[in-house]
């Protein structure tokens, strides 16, 4: 019997928040390798807040539709090869999707180096949301020792990178997180100088007693009301890195809700940047070589939840839209 | 009898679109010099919308409340002075006020230089509303050569200058106005390459005729609904400078009305720069000796509209306010 593909497809499209019967584990045999293709086994798997999007047929990388294998990226082991490039036992970091088993095109694998000690932390802090921290907080916000940095979803992947990276920088950070748990982690784990919980705190109320001086920077990876709070209580000269929706991705409506008033932007002479972090894959390595020392030291960590099977993965992106995750999700392929 | 003073105080703070009548002229003494102080006799008198806020006390600058004089930028001429730095018959700038004398310290006043041809540009193209559109199109913006320049109030003070400006850089510029007469002086004065009536044509669909690969910078002066379509239809790096909330000065409600959403920031990765023109007052001088040539050779001017004598600026300025002007609204004070 030919090796069998086991794959997580979309059953339906989801309105509002998914539930886990909406995808669905299937089998499918594996085609044979056409020249220039590499057969790869993954081994883990990033589950990540854009997937909302993608679903809704509503995101840049692409849409999923009912049917279709769920994308995402992956940590695999190269089992057969096609191309000159890689061998089987090659670890290759490539987007392999919500499945066993993925033939791809050699370009589209990238060989995972030696001195990387744990390689899903290339799906983490020295992965996307590693990069989307430090473009945004580094290349574009230029953050000055001292300065206020407010961080929603403080405790999530791409949130603890900005905390450790804006501590790194001599910042002030204020955290944003969802219950006491998470933020003792930003505080005690990540070296948040506060966090603010808001299952059991008024924003508003809070940010006004924790950032006396306004907000220096403030990366939104929600949208909605936080970065309306935020906006309002801006300081001379802040920078908003908007990087995502998190707020918005249930929404049923087709037409996206509106932001905060320019009015708090002017009086800020506030900078704004929209960040998309497939435009710094050119930077990557200056990233990882950046942060590298200080993830290897265990200076920079990440809390990881493991999800064990493909068949736990839909729940495990449910619970990761609802809040109901700690850290880095990732499902563990067996 | 003492010379004497005539001046226009707010009589009450309107609310909704200000009528004439809440303005008065009235009449006071003129106060003795003290040791530094200059006596100025306004010559010429800039009405701009930014008073609009100032008026609700609303704007960085300062509020204007019942009983106070308007205030407002002047070129003004010493008659009287008690400072080393000023004599009578000098030709100055500063807050003169909407009135016909002004006593004013000397370190108010700035010296007009004698290269300036026409003194009353000091108030707009080589003057606030000049250095308004350099420092957001030149200095923040950064036109370059063929990248397509969308320009609201295309005839107003700030926007003649942001056409003419961006045309000299090499830009694509679409302008927009309130009827032919306008769109024809945007057109055939200022050189820009369209101008959208707004008053004839639907703004969504003509922005989608008139720029077919995005928007590469929006200058707002607007807010609203000019701000959210163009917001819609942004380029890749695309950038935004707001500077300017018109459509929002004569709002009733204490809470300012909310802007375009973030996705559409994040899709275009724009950057959104918050402009307050004061932060550039150091560069002046800079922004003067860039324009001084093109505007004394004619290569970049202004339409003027003057309204003769004090007692006609309220309605000069209520008709600013409501689009019923063309250029630069200056008030000649006899």
């Amino acid at each position: 019997m030919a090796l069998q593909n086991t794959k997580v497809i979309l059953k339906e499209t989801p309105t509002g928040m998914p539930v886990a019967d909406q995808f669905k584990v299937t089998q499918a045999d594996i085609p044979a390798l056409k020249n220039g293709e590499v057969l790869v086994k993954n081994q883990w798997l990033s589950l990540d807040p854009y997937m909302r999007s993608q679903i809704s047929a509503r995101h840049l990388s692409g849409a999923v539709l009912p049917g279709d294998t769920m994308k995402g990226e992956t940590i695999a082991e190269v089992v057969e090869s096609a191309s000159e490039d890689f061998k089987p036992g090659d670890t290759v970091r490539c987007f392999g999707g919500w499945q066993s088993h993925a033939v791809l095109p050699a370009n589209a694998l990238t060989q995972v180096a030696n001195n990387i000690e744990h390689t899903p932390h290339l799906l983490s802090i020295l992965g996307m949301p590693g990069l989307t921290a430090y473009a945004g907080l580094i290349w574009q916000a230029k953050p000055q020792p001292g300065e206020t940095v407010v961080v929603a979803a403080a405790t999530g992947a791409v949130g603890s990178m900005i905390v450790q990276l804006a501590k790194q920088q001599g910042c002030r950070v204020v955290g944003i997180a969802g219950g006491k748990h998470k933020c003792d982690f930003a505080l005690n784990e990540l070296g948040a100088d506060i966090c603010i919980d808001r299952h059991t705190e008024d924003l508003g109320p809070a940010l006004d007693k924790h950032c006396p001086n306004g907000i220096n920077i403030y990366f939104d990876l929600i949208g909605g009301d936080i970065l309306e709070q935020c906006s309002q209580r801006l300081a001379v000269n802040a920078r908003i890195i908007l990087c995502g929706l998190a707020a918005d991705y249930n929404r049923t409506s087709s037409s996206p809700p509106p932001g905060p008033s320019p009015v708090y932007f002017i009086k800020s002479r506030a900078t704004v940047f929209g960040l998309v972090v497939y435009d710094f894959e050119a930077r990557r390595q200056e990233f990882i070589q950046a942060c590298l020392p200080s993830v290897n030291s265990g200076a920079i960590k990440i809390k990881e939840q493991v999800v064990d099977g493909l068949a736990r993965a839909p729940q495990g992106f449910v619970d990761l839209l609802s809040g109901d995750n700690f850290g880095k999700v990732l499902v563990k392929i067996n």
